[in-house]
C-alpha cells in the first residue's frame, strides 16, 4: 500500500481543526495527526480554550505507536507554558521522528521558538505544507497576530440593485431562511458581531448566535459562547430597553461621549461602556475601536452587520478585509438604501474595486464573497 | 448500431436552427435533421428571411434518401405560399413517412395548418419533441405572434452595489471587454435597441452592432444587418447631431411632440419620427409602442438599454421579460445612479420579486440572468 502523501495527512489535519471553527475562541484552530508505518494511528483538534491542544489529542489517541511517527500539524507547536504545558515538549516526550507543520506561530514574538524547540530534540521539522489553507483557516487569529487588529467580515443582505432596506428602514425579510442560517453560522464563527446604534434602534436585534438556527446538532453547545457584541455609538442614544441587553453575553457601547449620566444608564442595563478617542465629526475612532477588540477582548473575527454609513466608514477606512453579500431575487427601487454610504466618490476614476471570490446559491439567495482591493483607484 | 432516438435527433435540429440566430429576423429560427434507417442524411437551417426554409435545405441534401425518411424539425412546417413554397408540400413531394415537430407554428391564425396538411398526405406526424428548448430558441417569435408584442431583455451594466453610472451620468466603462462583446452579441439577436433620449444625450452611443466586436469569424456578415434603433422621446429632444444618425440601418424616434420644425428637422437628420399615443405626464404609451415595434417592424425580440428612469417604467407595465445584469466587481457608493426608479414602491410589501436563472463569470464580470415574476406582491 503507498503511504498518504504529505498534502493528504496535512488536508486530514486541516479538516479536523475545523471541527473548532465554532468553539476555540480566541485560540487558532487547530488539527493533527500522528502517521507510523504509512498509517494514521492518531487524531485531533483544539476544541475549546483551556482545553487540551489538538497535539495532545493526537499523541493521547496515538500511545506507544508516537515514537518514530511523522506528525502532521496545521499550527507550530507551542513552546510555552499557558493553560496546557508545551506541545513541542509532549512531541519530544512521545519520541516522534518527524514533525510537519502547515505554518508557523504567526505571533512575530513566539514564531519559530517551537520548531527550533523540535529541531534542538534532534526531530525533523518541515514548514510549509498546505500553509495557505491554514492561513485561511485562521484568518483572524493570523491578523491579529500579525497587525494588531482583527479579520473584519462585512455582512449585507441586499437586493438585486444592491439595497439593504426601505427608505424607512424597514427590511424584514430580504433574504430566506438559508442565508439567514448562514449568517447565523457567521456570527458563531466571530469573536465579536459589530454594528450602529442605528442599526439597533430600528431594528432592535438581538445579534445573538441562536442554537435552533444553526441547522447544526451541536447548536447547543455552540450557542453557549455568544460573540461580543459591539455597538459603534457615539453619542450613547442605545436604548436601555434594547433587546440586546437582555441577551446572555456582553455588550460593548463604543463611544467618544462623556455623558455620565447616559453612562450609568446603559451600565446598569448591562452593557459595558468604552469611551474612546475622537475621530472626525464627533464620530469613533474606528481603528482604535479595532485595535481594542483585538488586543483587549482577543478578536480573531468580527463579523459587521450594519447599514449603509458604518459600512461606508470601514471601507473607507479600508478595514474591511471581506463581504458576503446575500443576494435576494428581488427589486427595491432606488429610493431604498444603498449599500455603502461614499461621501465623496464622485467619479468613475475613484470607485472601489473587488476581487470576487465566489459566487454561489443559498436557497432561493446568492451569496457574493468579495474582497476590497486596496488603495486601488482612490480619487 | 442503435438508431438516435427523437430527442437527440431534434437538438441536432435546435442546433442546426441557432446557426441562424443573428440573421433570420423577422422570421423565426429553424432547423431540420432528416433520418433514414438510423443514419442523418440530410440537414438544414434557415439562414435568412427570403432564404430557403430549413426543410428545403435538408430536403435538398438527403436527396432520394428523403423518400420514407424521417424528418426532424423545430417548428410546424408552413403551409403557404410567403415568399418560399410551402414546406409542407415539399415534404409531402419528397415522400417523407414521418415527421417530428418540436413545437407548433405560434401564429394562432396559421398553427396546425402544416400539420394537417403533412396528415392528410398520410404521413406520420409528432408534435411536442424538445418542445421548451424550441420555444426558449424563439422566444421573441413566439410572443410576438402569441401576444403582438416584442420580448423584450433589459441589458443593464451595474457595480456590486447596483449602480450603473455615476451621479453625474459618467459611466463608461463599468464592465470589461468580455461583458462588452456580449452585448454586442445581444444587439446582434435582437430585432431593435431601445433606449431613452437621455441616455443618447449623456452616451451619444452610437447604439450599432459591431463587426469586430462580436468575437465571431462570421462579423462581417452578422453586421451587415443593424438592429432598429428606437429612442423613446417625448418631447424630441434628440440632437439632430446624434452620432446613432449617422450609423448604417434606421433609428425610429417615438414622441408624443407636435412640434413639426422639430419633427423635419430630425427626418432632415435621418431620423424616423413615430407620434404616439400620451401616457401620463406626456410620456409616450409605451405600451402603444411595442405594439407597433411587433405590428409595424416585426420585431421579435427588443433590447433596452437605458437608464432607471425607463427601465423603471417598463418593469412597471410588466412589459421586460428578462433581465441580463453584467455586474462589474466594484463599487460606486449610494450617490451613483440605481438600477431602476421605481417611483411608490415603498414598503417590503411591494417589492419586485424575480427569478434568478442563471449567474456566471464573464471575463473580470459576473452576469445574472432573471426574469420579473409578473402581478405579485405588488403593493
Amino acid at each position: 500500500m503507498t503511504p498518504p502523501s504529505s498534502e493528504a495527512c496535512m488536508a486530514r489535519a486541516l479538516q479536523l481543526a475545523r471541527h473548532g471553527c465554532y468553539t476555540t475562541h480566541p485560540n487558532p484552530r487547530v488539527g493533527c495527526v500522528v502517521v507510523n508505518a504509512g498509517l494514521i494511528v492518531g487524531e485531533g483538534y483544539h476544541a475549546y480554550a483551556g482545553g487540551p491542544h489538538a497535539e495532545v489529542h493526537a499523541l493521547r489517541e496515538a500511545g506507544d505507536a508516537a515514537a518514530g511517527a511523522t506528525v502532521y500539524v496545521t499550527l507550530e507547536p507551542c513552546s510555552h507554558h499557558g493553560r496546557t504545558p508545551p506541545c513541542a515538549q509532549a512531541l519530544i516526550d512521545a519520541g516522534v521522528q518527524r514533525v510537519v507543520v502547515a505554518m508557523g506561530d504567526p505571533n512575530p514574538q513566539v514564531a519559530g521558538r517551537g520548531v527550533a524547540m523540535l529541531r534542538e530534540a534532534g526531530i525533523e521539522v518541515e514548514v510549509g505544507c498546505l500553509a495557505a489553507d491554514a492561513e485561511a483557516l485562521n484568518v483572524g487569529f493570523v491578523k491579529r497576530m500579525r497587525d494588531g487588529v482583527p479579520f473584519v467580515r462585512l455582512k449585507m443582505a441586499m437586493s438585486l440593485d444592491g439595497r439593504t432596506a426601505m427608505a424607512s428602514g424597514e427590511s424584514q425579510w430580504i433574504t430566506g431562511g438559508s442565508a439567514r442560517t448562514e449568517v447565523q453560522r457567521l456570527r458563531a464563527r466571530s469573536c465579536a458581531v459589530m454594528t450602529g446604534v442605528d442599526s439597533v434602534i430600528f431594528d432592535n436585534s438581538r445579534l445573538t448566535v441562536r442554537a435552533d438556527q444553526l441547522g447544526r446538532e451541536d447548536g447547543e453547545v455552540i450557542a453557549r459562547r455568544q460573540p461580543l457584541r459591539v455597538v459603534v455609538d457615539s453619542r450613547l442614544r442605545l436604548p436601555a430597553a434594547a433587546a440586546c441587553l437582555r441577551e446572555p453575553g456582553r455588550t460593548l457601547v463604543a463611544t467618544v461621549s462623556s455623558d455620565e449620566a447616559r453612562r450609568a444608564t446603559l451600565e446598569q442595563a448591562g452593557a459595558e461602556v468604552l469611551v474612546l478617542p475622537e475621530a472626525a465629526e464627533g464620530r469613533v475612532d474606528l481603528r482604535a475601536l479595532l485595535a481594542h477588540l483585538a488586543a483587549r477582548e482577543q478578536c480573531n473575527e468580527v463579523l459587521l452587520e450594519t447599514g449603509a454609513t458604518l459600512a461606508g466608514a470601514m471601507l473607507d477606512l479600508e478595514a474591511i478585509d471581506e463581504m458576503q453579500l446575500f443576494v435576494a431575487p428581488t427589486l427595491l427601487g432606488g429610493e431604498a438604501r444603498p449599500l455603502f454610504a461614499l461621501p465623496g466618490l464622485e467619479c468613475m476614476a475613484q470607485q472601489r474595486p473587488l476581487q470576487i471570490d465566489d459566487i454561489r446559491a443559498v436557497g432561493r439567495d446568492w451569496r457574493i464573497v468579495a474582497r476590497p482591493l486596496p488603495g486601488k483607484h482612490r480619487g
